[in-house]
């Protein structure tokens, strides 16, 4: 990546004279940003544009460049790099769209010019995006507009969307938000995110990082890439839905990710999921302070109906006020003759016209170790109050500073004071007091994450054999025998109550006298979803001839519900009574491969709407926090009265799934549920297993 | 209000030539804005400024005022109000704080105001706020700066908080949104929220107005007042929670609204509730366009990203992206020679620079009655488009006025083309896209609530007699004794399981003995809230012996956990089996009066967290839609085979709840908890009931 960013020179492919020529944008950016490499420029017809002379080919380039950005049509592209190739040139640029995005033709095109990166050991930026800047050199390859007066800095952006990124980088120049390096990936037909988000995070210029993509293939390299980042991550995935699905594709060749997964992932990791442009704008404002180290904020406001509105916000984000030390109140009645202040928090300085009590509370508040953070609006009330307020907001932050304190800033009545703030203090201000709020409390998920991260150790499963000797006997059904998936469920430390598979009526009498009354009966076939509905599933079986009967209707089931042929059979199965019913589940991802899942389990488990996820694998103690965040999970760990019921053995459950969805990559999904668990008692059952393998 | 808001001449009291006075700010306010009347200065010391001379009292100025502005320290004010009295001066607006909010002194001097507002027939605005504005005549009173290029428009604002208010009127002005009136409320010692929203739900200036509230004290009086808004009415009330009481008390002497009923409240009305500031702004972009009458949606590209992130903010906020027409589809196919552009939605139009295909597409779409609102993203990919991107913009926005739809619009790239759309065309444009369509969800749902809304008629209570013989002999308790809540609830259409309250084993022997095994003994008293936890219900008691021994129990929990001299009663209940628990509660609000609750219910149910609220009265349809609102109510309605539970009865024991909490003012609250439904079978029954009662 190196020698993309700092290229000592670079050719322009595709140039012409013409007004309407798209590639002369790189040029006009180039120029702009005062690149400091060499720029030559190709194009098919000999001309001049901004003074640089065109010439013909790559080859007649008076020296060798180190990197080519072509902006020509998609189906000259694969020559293109193979000369490139030919030339000895490794790093190469394709801004031209009109390849997998939009047709089968566009594909071959890029199969072939895969061939040539291969064959040549070319990296390739694109297709289908905008290159890149790094503002250190002033290099500048978008073809588009670019905000002229773009500010350098410490952000950098990984793009899959020009549109998106080039939006993003005006917005920031706005906001005072400097970049620092920017990589559209476009089609990412060779570079791809994991890579560029490696070494941005190498990268001394950059100090926080925005990833816009369309698609995820690789979700777990991107948790590896990002698992030591010690620079904030904000991913922004916004093609998580059917109703991005075909527009994403259409745009960039990508494929939808699951957003609860996304959602899991991002919680597993130190990456912060932002779901708009402007929530990162938002966050983005922090970088460069140190990070929020607990949930203590003090807020200092001219406003009181912004004090509210702050106190509100805390609230929603889970910040605390805590009552002002005694010192603090103190100093505040001490200095407020007229008695118009509280010394409470938030602290309510409408009245205060002497600005040195603002900084005076201020050196207190930054010498309590009580307090994780400041928040501080302010404004004048009047022409006259204006140099004096600016004066004090500068010593604000430097005290904030020097104490190493996070300090957001809010303003009040005129947005002049924004300009000052942003350009003269180099402090982005935030719109109102709840986007500060919002902020903090982004940067504090993220301190508090850094430290809970773990890595996943779930103990080995102890009977592989036996699952790879069932899973071996599981014939051609996309989904295994109940009695099979029981028997690998049980391998999990999850044993179902004592059953027995049938295919007579007979049979099933004697076995459910051999197992002891009341028993259930139960229909297993690959197509049988839900077995609840299709009445596949029959209680309270008291005697053999009641179960003799309820197989006779479990057959009619099958021969009303099943494809003509598909195998079924009847499992007889002690019945449990009581207990609480959750579900444990797993299947593999399209982006992060195998997720676990446990919640709220039973023929409701839809409505109830109370499961969370995990990328496995995951350990017993990791599996504790995935139970905690459901509300089954807090009613099983005991509630008004009542006993907790064997979460240790569901933790271990959990782990074993984990680790069986990490060892046996043919097994596509399970679905165990419901699984039952007793308040005061140990241990847990399954009642019943769907287990679908593949390739 | 007319008369506060279109006075003649104008009195501003407490001006003085010192550079620090507050009150040449009202003065110079005045002047800034044009005032089309009379402007009169009052100070204690003679001078002149602003070129206007400073007269020493009311009674010396030249003529009878119709409205005084007062900004002087806060003791004198009593007096000056009086003054207004004795020359016959109906409208005062008093700027001063240090009352109610600071100090019991300050509220002594609210009562001498309050006094004298009496005496004269005077009304007034404040204290402790900045007055008001009125653009139409340049009436501009607040002491605090205002934005010099404040512009003139259609959107009113009612505030508690001038700093809030100011700071929201800086914020329109940016982002090109118009002013037309403003009312500071302060500490509403007299004109308050609901006559305001009411004068400017009438004022033909206004076309929508955003309430900024501290404190609520009649909620009922607000939700009358906007029942037939035919305006947006946009109400931000952050003191919702014990974050914000402290801070909002001293800052307006206002009382804490509970967030849920707020929430509820806003639901059953025509108000849509904002959380913050921003959420105004954005959704205040739309003022003055088409109401947007369904959710399918129409969005236009120029960037794939951009379509990517309008296409995932369309999932999170309800709306769809219906088809494209054949006759659309078969435009775009003819006119996109390159094929480029795939005819879906989005549209991404990305690579087309002939912008009358836009302009085609768009006239197309408006149309297409199949189209409820149009999404527009744009923006010049190079400076040679920028014209006819401009042209191309204005013909867009010309179609969608033409068709009556609603359109929003979101840039693209550079930021030129937000003043252009926003100071020439003058239609504000939204950050991003997800901000769009949060903001055409927000008129949607207004205009759909606006249909459904019709006034509650609950049926009367059938047996008010007997209920009101059952209050009459509570005797001095807080709560009704079990006996006496399950009685009322009885007359709810509630039943208890067969039952008999008892004081002694033997009683209880034989009434179980009566009832018929298995019972239930549940120890009933005042100060017992958690009665599981406590241990004082002991379910599943067989015969005459374990009752006996049961009750002995409940009497040693009444020794342990009740208040010595505390009375208390055991009753007997048959024990039922089976059914899905849910609970009926109803409160007093402070803010909204009767509120009545429906959710899961049983002892879990703080953590399940499934319970919804309605402001009382409703009628039995109603009642169907607040539970429909929880995921217990979808349970019972059937899922997955289950047969659904007695809705209809459900509905009408909650309607018939709201009425007894409408006609019994001393009944303060109703826990039943658990009541149970039974799939399949007609009827509930109320296991337990709590009833406080109180003045």
């Amino acid at each position: 990546m190196q020698k993309f960013f700092y290229p000592r020179s670079v050719a322009v492919v595709g140039v012409s004279e013409a007004p309407t020529n798209l590639a002369q944008g790189i040029v006009a950016n180039l120029l702009h940003f005062k690149y400091q490499g060499k720029i030559f420029l190709v194009g098919r017809r000999p001309g001049t544009t901004y003074g640089l002379p065109i010439f013909p080919g790559l080859s007649d380039l008076p020296e060798k460049v180190d990197l080519v950005t072509i902006l020509a049509p998609a189906k000259v592209v694969p020559a293109l790099v193979r000369e490139c190739g030919e030339l000895g040139i490794s790093r190469v640029v394709v801004e031209s769209a009109g390849f997998s995005e939009l047709s089968e033709a566009g594909s071959d095109l890029e199969e072939e010019v895969q061939a040539a990166l291969r064959q040549y050991g070319i990296r390739l930026v694109g297709p289908n995006g905008l290159g890149l800047v790094n503002l250190e050199i002033g290099l500048a390859l978008p073809f588009a507009q670019m905000a002229p007066d773009l500010r350098k800095g410490r952000i950098s952006i990984i793009a899959q969307s020009g549109g998106v990124a080039t939006h993003m980088l005006a917005w920031m120049n706005k906001e005072g938000l400097g970049l620092n390096k920017f990589l559209s990936l476009g089609n990412k037909l060779n570079v791809g995110e994991n890579e560029a988000l490696e070494y941005l995070l190498e990268d001394p210029g950059t100090e926080a990082i925005y990833v816009y993509l369309e698609g995820l293939q690789d979700g777990r390299g991107l948790l590896a890439a990002a698992a030591q980042a010690t620079k904030p991550v904000y991913l922004h995935l916004a093609n998580v839905g059917p109703e991005t699905a075909a527009i994403a594709h259409s745009h960039t060749a990508s494929l939808t990710t699951d957003e609860r997964v996304l959602e899991a992932a991002c919680r597993q990791s130190r990456i912060t999921r932002v779901k708009t442009q402007s929530e990162f704008l938002n966050a983005a404002r922090l970088v460069g302070q140190p990070a929020v180290k607990g949930n203590r904020l003090v807020v200092f406001s001219r406003s009181g109906g912004e004090a509210v509105v702050a106190a509100y916000a805390c609230r929603q984000w889970g910040f605390t006020l805590p009552p002002l030390s005694d010192r603090l109140a103190q100093i505040i009645r001490e200095r407020s003759r007229a008695g118009v202040i509280n010394p409470t928090n938030p602290i309510d300085l409408g009245d205060v016209f002497d600005f040195t009590l603002y900084t005076d509370i201020m050196a207190a508040v930054c010498r309590d170790p009580e307090v994780d953070a400041v928040l501080f609006n302010y404004g004048p009330l009047a022409d006259f109050e204006r140099e004096a307020g600016r004066e004090m907001a500068r010593r604000m932050l430097e005290l904030g500073r020097e104490a190493q304190k996070p300090v957001a800033v809010t303003l009040l009545c005129t947005l002049e004071e924004e300009d000052y703030l942003r350009d003269t203090l180099g402090v982005p201000p935030f719109y109102f007091p709840e986007d500060a709020v919002q902020a903090l409390a982004l940067s504090r998920d993220q301190a508090a994450r850094a430290e809970i991260l773990a890595p996943a150790e779930p103990p080995p499963l102890p009977e592989t054999a036996a699952i790879s000797g069932l899973l071996a006997n599981s014939g051609s059904g996309d989904f295994l025998a109940l009695s099979q998936a029981l028997s690998v469920t049980a391998a999990l430390g999850l044993p179902a109550p004592p059953w027995e598979a049938v295919t007579t009526a007979a049979n099933a009498a004697a076995a459910a006298t051999c197992l002891g009354f009341p028993v259930v009966l139960k229909l297993s076939a690959s197509s049988l979803v839900h077995k609840t509905e299709a009445g596949a599933v029959i209680l309270n079986l008291e005697d053999a001839a009641a179960v003799e009967e309820a197989f006779a209707r479990l057959a009619t089931v099958a021969q009303k519900y099943l494809p003509a042929g598909e195998p079924w059979q009847v499992v007889v199965m002690s019945q449990v009574a009581g207990g609480r019913e959750v579900l444990l589940g797993a299947r593999r991802d399209d982006s992060f491969g195998p997720v676990v899942a446990f919640g709220a389990g039973g023929v409701d488990t839809e409505i109830l709407d109370d499961v969370s996820l995990r990328v496995a694998p995951l350990n017993p103690a990791q599996a504790r926090e995935l139970v905690a965040e459901t509300r089954i999970g807090r009613i099983l760990a005991g509630t008004r009265g009542q006993p907790a019921a064997d979460l240790d053995s569901l933790n271990r459950a959990l782990a074993a799934l984990s680790q069986l969805m990490m060892q046996f990559p043919a097994i596509q999904e399970v679905d165990l549920n419901p699984v039952r668990l007793f308040p005061g008692q140990p241990g847990l059952v399954a009642l019943d297993a769907r287990i679908r393998v593949g390739v």
